[in-house]
């Protein structure tokens, strides 16, 4: 079978120098949603008709060499659209479908490819307590579907109806060279309708099956940012239920935010208003607490991450306790037991078992042994304005408050180093090193006094 | 035309010091609402009628010069408040306001006034699924309005009617003085109601117009701090729903707070949980976090604030990167590309073009140049504890780690400070400028034991 | 009275290793809330049926010596589990709750209890919407309940009864060991019904009550982790909803988290998306900002809490100032009008009226007089690696910026320390304390250069 995504609106009322199908949803494009549920159904062809910001649309996904593309230089509807991807179809069923409806579900699509078997036509419809606006499905005394009548088009009785069109069909791809060739656009719009197929199909005796999704929302589209907010919340719902049916504790289950993919063990606890991007996977026993924000991070059993924390990029170890005010950058790794304590940043260093930076401290381009605690307020200076250097800091080091580790440098092992210090050449194993300037007190100081303006 | 606002009200309910008109909803007194909703009619008399904590009253609004106060010394009514009003009204029609009613859309009112044009009285009257405890609109056959009939005067018939009074009137003012004069207090409450004007009108023979609002919360009154907040949310949906239906991308439109005015360019994307005081101007392309706090601020195109930045009377340049955890202090000036890092704080400084202060540090009263950096844990000791100084860091400087900055005092252009001096003298242009003790090891040195208690 | 709670089943569906009753809504283990609302009964006998993870259920309430415990081995159904409990009633009513329901309020208790008085039988029914699932109340010609039906035996026409069975029953205790003998478990499950034990109260006669509670979810037991939230969720909106009938202020009520107790003064304000745990008490006029976390805190008249700050165990004066991003742990204890800013942790700290910390420090173990000022970056080294000492400073102290004071140390009155100083030694009142390197600028140095790799 076929799939072609019809994907070269502008979306005018999005407001926006995006073309409509790469805004994202839950962190990823609209067209993104329906490519990746598109490839769960295996289709021989995947064709993206594009159109409106064409070159954006092919730059955002070149890497998806699955993708065939087929180009609607104007938009003069969706049977139009649909022609520009016929010379690419093979044989079989070929499922139309939207770039900008994403939320449709596999097994949705599943039902509709089943009902459609044998060559039928099958149509995505749904009901609606009001269907104005909507093709309308209209069926004979047996049932079987007759026409899809547009609103301006129906009598009484057919506005009653509440079943409508939603405009994803699974059609028999032999047939449609010749339908195509039939559309009119003798309309309002001027516009190749892909719904007038469903006349050609009821006129040559093709029989027409219809399926309805389990939700609204699998249906709807998106035409503006309202739209667009209103599918995230109702995926960011669906990602909640999945979590919490999974066993996941959430706070609250309307302020947690997936933008990618989140894994866990069991007992995991979720405080509110947490924001998860790209891959994060949580091991058994992970309490994150509120108001973090996690992006490509893996947690490993038990670790504890207190609110207000900012990790990307980094790998935590068991039982480790991060925050709060922790900011792990990428290249953080964390062993067992480390704790990062408040307004502490770490980036591309490795920290090993027990060691602790508890305190208003920068740790950079660093590899720290274990059993190591580090002062507070301490800098490791990794860069001199155009080179960066490491800085080593070797098991059981303590480092006094207050202290710059001008890089390149080691600490060895079980050193301790004195308040205030600026550390710049090694400091031996085991030892005291210190950079202290002596303490003296002034006689006949006087305090400051106001100037007078 | 003329608008008399009742704001003479306790509200003991709200359980407060503050007079119930003084209550924020989205930063501004619930009066402030009704006064700019007042204005934006052009009314030739604006008056306020106050009464209990007037003097607070008129005292937050003694700015407001185009106000007129008539004091109701005693509260007796809705219609003897309008009296105490009435000396001040000029011809034509008065509109009847309430204090406690805060978001009533200008549309509505424009409506109302244009259907009691005429010497009409102009009620606004709403629709409810259940009228019970509020005055019922009884028509008569025609559809004219007879009467306004209080809950517990109601016949079974009446108690049927779902229209219902908001209060909310159009008066012909010429008509005022006669009718007030009329008004009884036989009532169990012993209080004169602008209601009873209604019967009057009829008698008279002036025709009585009725407008209903678009939203029910329109014509809802607060008297107890649950309104207050349903009606709170209310508001911020109407103002996350223009912004969306504005092109602004929200990742939920339940968790964003706007509490004045908030202007913006074109694909802006506004993350989780933002909070927005004052007047904050955000260009095109500009990009917030999850929870940031903004008051007061204009952001150039392009600009990115992460989560957790809390801005306020800032002005921050065009491809600005701010935060996580960047606190901006009023008079802090970013130019554009800027970078303030994590747990910096900013006050009334300058920093011109791409300079950078990426960690842990205080800037206060600098003025910096272009392509700076400054080290992270560099704090400028602005104050000494009675005057505060400037700091002037030049272009091209470097600042070492652990610095501080004592001012007045001038880092020239290119000179670079080495890591945890206290540069108190100026440094000069180009050359390395240090403070620090040398770093000796101590041999002999025992760590510290266990004191055993 | 009695009261039996059933705390036996696993919730295999929670996906956990802790029983069932342990899971935690708002802080508290769902058996707690049930106990807690059991105990204003003042029942004479409060027996909790313990079976899966029996152990920690015991060890999670051990210090609750009120109650008593009886063991169910297996789980044969809720009429097992109430012979278990037998042995330990004492005469009179015998109300039967459950460790997995934990939301009945107890006014609904009390009327079920005055309802079963003189020896009746008194069950706590529910009318929904669809009864669907639920063992109907199958009532007589009179009214009077005839029999509980379980859904699979339902005829048509009891099927289309919306009264169900919530299982919360009040049980003649002296007919319960006759009842309980004669109960069968001849169905499905094999199980023991207390449901069962309706019609054998019918069968002799005893009268039979209902009640019903205000609110659906007070009868709503917890399955898993989707119930678990949905349960969290309605507990903590009744939450605000009481505070804010109380007239507390809040932005959000959807958006406040209380884990514990929260008792106010007047004119509390309390913004967006906070988190109460265990004891927080706040005087009057507090306001506390967006997104802060405060844990067993008691803050005085008028003090206010910027946003994102953490507070942990702490005391704070009428009048101060806290945060933004302030980090206050356990001991932290602040006197009026102290001021305490970004990037700041206390600990283990006493400090006097009006002193300020306002800047990237840390305070532990300090105790610090009035009148001081510490300068940004100013760390308290309290910790030699294995003993913790004091810092003292005393009234008028000003600390220069990024110092560090090496405890034990004092710093006497009205001293002044220079910038950068790391004292170690006591500072003498009223005079300047330096420690500090020579500032000197290097001739012919080059700034470092890109090493090519």
């Amino acid at each position: 079978m076929n799939v072609v995504v019809l994907a070269a609106g502008q979306g005018k009322r999005m407001y926006s120098k995006l073309p409509k199908v790469l805004h994202g949803l839950a962190g990823k494009p609209l067209l993104g949603h329906v490519l990746d549920t598109a490839r769960q159904l295996n289709p021989q062809q995947l064709v993206v008709v594009y159109g409106h910001g064409g070159d954006q649309v092919q730059a955002r996904f070149q890497n998806a060499t699955d993708l065939a593309w087929a180009h609607q230089a104007q938009q003069l509807g969706t049977g139009h659209a649909l022609a520009q991807a016929l010379p690419q179809l093979k044989s079989g069923t070929t499922l139309m479908l939207y770039g900008d409806v994403p939320l449709t579900r596999l097994d949705t699509l599943r039902q509709l490819l089943a009902a459609s078997e044998g060559g039928k036509l099958g149509i995505l419809t749904d009901l609606l307590d009001d269907a104005t606006g909507y093709g309308r499905i209209v069926r004979d005394a047996t049932g079987a579907v007759q026409a899809i009548v547009e609103q301006k088009d129906c009598t009484p009785e057919q506005a009653a109806i509440r079943e409508m069109n939603t405009g994803i069909l699974a059609l028999p791809t032999e047939r449609l060279a010749g339908w195509l060739a039939e559309l009119k656009n003798d309309n309002a719009q001027g516009e190749y309708y892909a719904t007038d197929l469903i006349a050609l199909a009821v006129r040559d005796g093709v029989a027409v099956a219809t399926v309805q999704p389990a939700n609204h929302w699998e249906a709807e589209g998106i035409n503006n940012k309202l739209q667009l907010a209103a599918l995230e919340r109702i995926h960011q719902g669906e990602v909640a239920r999945a979590l919490l049916t999974a066993g996941v504790g959430l706070a609250d289950p309307a302020r947690i935010d997936v933008r990618g993919t989140l894994s866990h063990g069991q007992d995991v606890l979720i405080d509110v208003n947490c924001v998860f991007e790209g891959h994060v996977a949580l091991g058994n026993d992970v309490r994150i607490g509120a108001n973090c924000v996690l992006k490509d991070v893996r947690i490993a059993d038990g670790a504890v991450i207190h609110p207000f924390s900012h990790l990307e990029g980094a790998e935590i170890g068991s039982g480790a306790l991060i925050g709060p005010y922790a900011r792990l950058r990428p290249g953080a790794q964390l062993a067992e037991n480390v704790h990062i304590g408040n307004f502490v940043e770490v980036k591309q260093s490795t920290i090993a078992s027990g060691s602790k930076v508890n305190h208003l401290s920068y740790i950079g381009d660093t590899t720290m042994g274990a059993g190591v605690n580090i002062g507070a307020g301490t800098i490791t200076a990794n860069y001199d304005g155009v080179n960066k250097f490491r800085t080593v800091i070797e098991d059981g080091v303590r480092i006094g408050s207050n202290n710059v580790l001008v890089a390149p440098v080691t600490i060895g092992t079980e050193a301790t180093t004195g308040a205030g210090s600026v550390i710049g050449k090694n400091a031996p194993a085991g030892k005291l090193t210190v950079a202290r300037a002596r303490q003296v007190t002034i006689e006949g100081w006087q305090r400051p006094v106001k100037i007078q303006k």
